[in-house]
């Protein structure tokens, strides 16, 4: 153990861990690439399809093979009525991230990846069908009422508001998915994406890997901060009253949710993006509170702090004015980042070491079992 | 990116990750120590449950704290009947890993662990739940028997062959199974305890950890291994066609299963420990082929490569002898590991940093989308 490199920084900080080709951030164009493509020409000019093909294919699909590619998602919707039955039997009190979770575990049951031969056929069939898991749970718990998965929408995005909200999704409302959901796809080594890696590394199958990353990326640290922004701006109902709320936080050295990044130093290369699409759901709703709100806040928080928007801040009110429940929207950000955690499972696959770092040793010298009746 | 530490070794070898009181492995001592105790001195003088109780709560019990604990234990052994709906649904054909994964994972729908305040007793439930799911599903899967999960074991060991054989568990057997999963325990950072750390690190609750973990356990260069010995050893009906099978298997350059391991150079300090019961057991129940087959691959293997058995080897034989069938084998290892798995979060929580490592970027340079009509 001797021989050992010490411990860089905690948590890993700053350690190489392995090689990608999937992601750079904080270098490169707007901070953002998926392989050397800027997330913001991804999100300006891309549906979520092309970008997971992309994530998990390796190039951007021709017109005729994102078609088929699409047909093939399409044709994935259907629920197996065993996972129904399960989903059935989960209260409406669980945690949305659970049900995500257990969804894919029981997937891997039902529907086993039993050779890596049909890693990219699961990976399509975890992602058509991770919008019907939760919608599906949530509707039946909440509303007594049994979805239909199988809609006509085109993408996603369009799918799962389509059945949240029993209808069909408007063209923006499909559109400000697509960004959201191309925004959200791959970050590198984050946690949950090393957790599946570490997973992956022993050559299990493609479900534990997932099921794995979403348990991650459920912790308070990692996922949640959009819907920990949203608890926070709804309880104000003017800008001002929003700001006097913040310095008080500030004052109290309160941690203000969706605001500064563990990689990214100056800015938040997917803020502007969802920003800007923020206010244009805000108008087409009318709304007079929440994006105002945000508004101030962001601008407070840079002049008493010099701290930005993170990812998670504008989708808030985005996802809002888009009646998403707040539950539900770290579940958003596992049905995209689902692309980034396969693509990074086929890697280790494909050029592999099993991940078993080693461990400083804190703990009591050398000692004797003392016989049970002599312990005190 | 520039700052960053180069990748020391492939799968973070020999690269420390964090810091632990839990266990030493290839150090002091036999070679493993839980706590300082060393893992022979534990499988000596311990049944299991005082083993759970020193690397979940620090120290080895007194006889009222250790007779508390499996009353604790033992109050916490029926399953929850949405639960036992849902294992209902598995098919027999699932890999007993994904149910275990799964089992847990629902669990942590119906009982979540809401505040880390929880997180013993959420632990103490798992541990105590953990044979019930896989033999409830078993037995149901297999023979449509409905198990009752209420036995009078003493020890989880007991109760988990009580559960599967149905009938009382001889002290013969359930001192085995103490020995077995006291070696199983713990082992610093073995790749499921490190997925499971990483988990953690986002302040994920106590059942995802577990998930992640059992699902990064699942992998073939992990767990499973006893499985493949068995499924090797159980081919030859003599020591002669055994060493003569292993001899065309060495000169193929297939991989022997049960021997070698990634920490250990000399020996596996399990080994001998378990080595011992096989025997026993081959002795009680009569048995002619199977521990001298094993005993003759050791010898060869020992003769041919200078290779020694892990932990693993002799495990196969041992649990075959206590009717154990091969399916089963690994879900074992996760009824004892769960202990390791679940203390590591508790350290990792109590002193916490999100592990985030960096990675080297090997992909493509820096690109513009192209319009779909353009591509080719």
């Amino acid at each position: 153990m001797s021989s050992d490199s010490k411990l860089s920084g905690a948590g890993l900080r700053g350690q190489v861990a392995g090689q990608t080709a999937l992601c750079t951030v904080g270098t490169q164009g707007s901070g953002l690439n998926y392989r050397g493509y800027d997330v913001d020409d991804l999100a300006e000019n891309c549906i979520f399809e092309e970008v997971a093909y992309l994530i998990l294919k390796g190039h951007l699909p021709t017109q005729t093979e994102l078609d088929a590619y699409q047909r093939t998602l399409h044709g994935l919707r259907s629920l197996p009525s065993a996972l129904k039955t399960a989903l059935e039997l989960i209260p409406a009190s669980a945690h949305p991230m659970d049900v995500m979770r257990s969804g894919v575990s029981l997937l891997g049951n039902l529907e086993p990846e039993t050779d890596f031969s049909q890693q990219a056929e699961c990976v399509d069939r975890i992602l058509a069908l991770l919008p019907a898991i939760v919608v599906y749970w949530y509707r039946f718990s909440h509303e007594g009422v049994r979805v239909d998965t199988d809609t006509d929408e085109a993408t996603i995005g369009g799918h799962f508001l389509h059945m949240l909200h029993g209808k069909p999704t408007s063209e923006l409302h499909a559109k400000v998915m697509n960004v959201s959901l191309i925004l959200y796809a791959e970050h590198e080594f984050n946690a949950s994406t090393f957790a599946g890696r570490v997973a992956a590394s022993t050559l299990t199958d493609i479900h534990s890997v997932i099921t794995g990353a979403i348990g991650t990326l459920r912790g308070p640290l990692h996922g949640g901060a959009n819907e920990a922004a949203m608890e926070m701006i709804e309880q104000w109902s003017t800008p001002d009253e929003a700001e006097a709320a913040i310095l008080d936080k500030l004052a109290n050295k309160e941690l203000i949710m969706g605001f500064g990044h563990a990689v990214y130093k100056e800015r938040d290369p997917r803020n502007a993006i969802i920003k800007k699409w923020a206010e244009v759901l805000s108008k087409d709703v009318g709304d007079e509170v929440l994006y105002p709100v945000s508004e101030r806040v962001e601008a407070v928080m840079k002049r008493e702090k010099n701290m930005f928007c993170n990812a998670d801040f504008f989708h808030a009110s985005a996802y809002n004015f888009m009646g998403i429940p707040t539950g539900l929207f770290t579940p958003i950000f596992v049905m995209s980042r689902v692309t980034g955690w396969a693509a990074h499972a086929f890697e280790q696959r494909a050029n592999n070491r099993i991940i078993r770092p080693s461990a400083e040793y804190i703990g009591p010298e050398h000692r004797a079992v003392v016989p049970i009746s002599d312990r005190d």
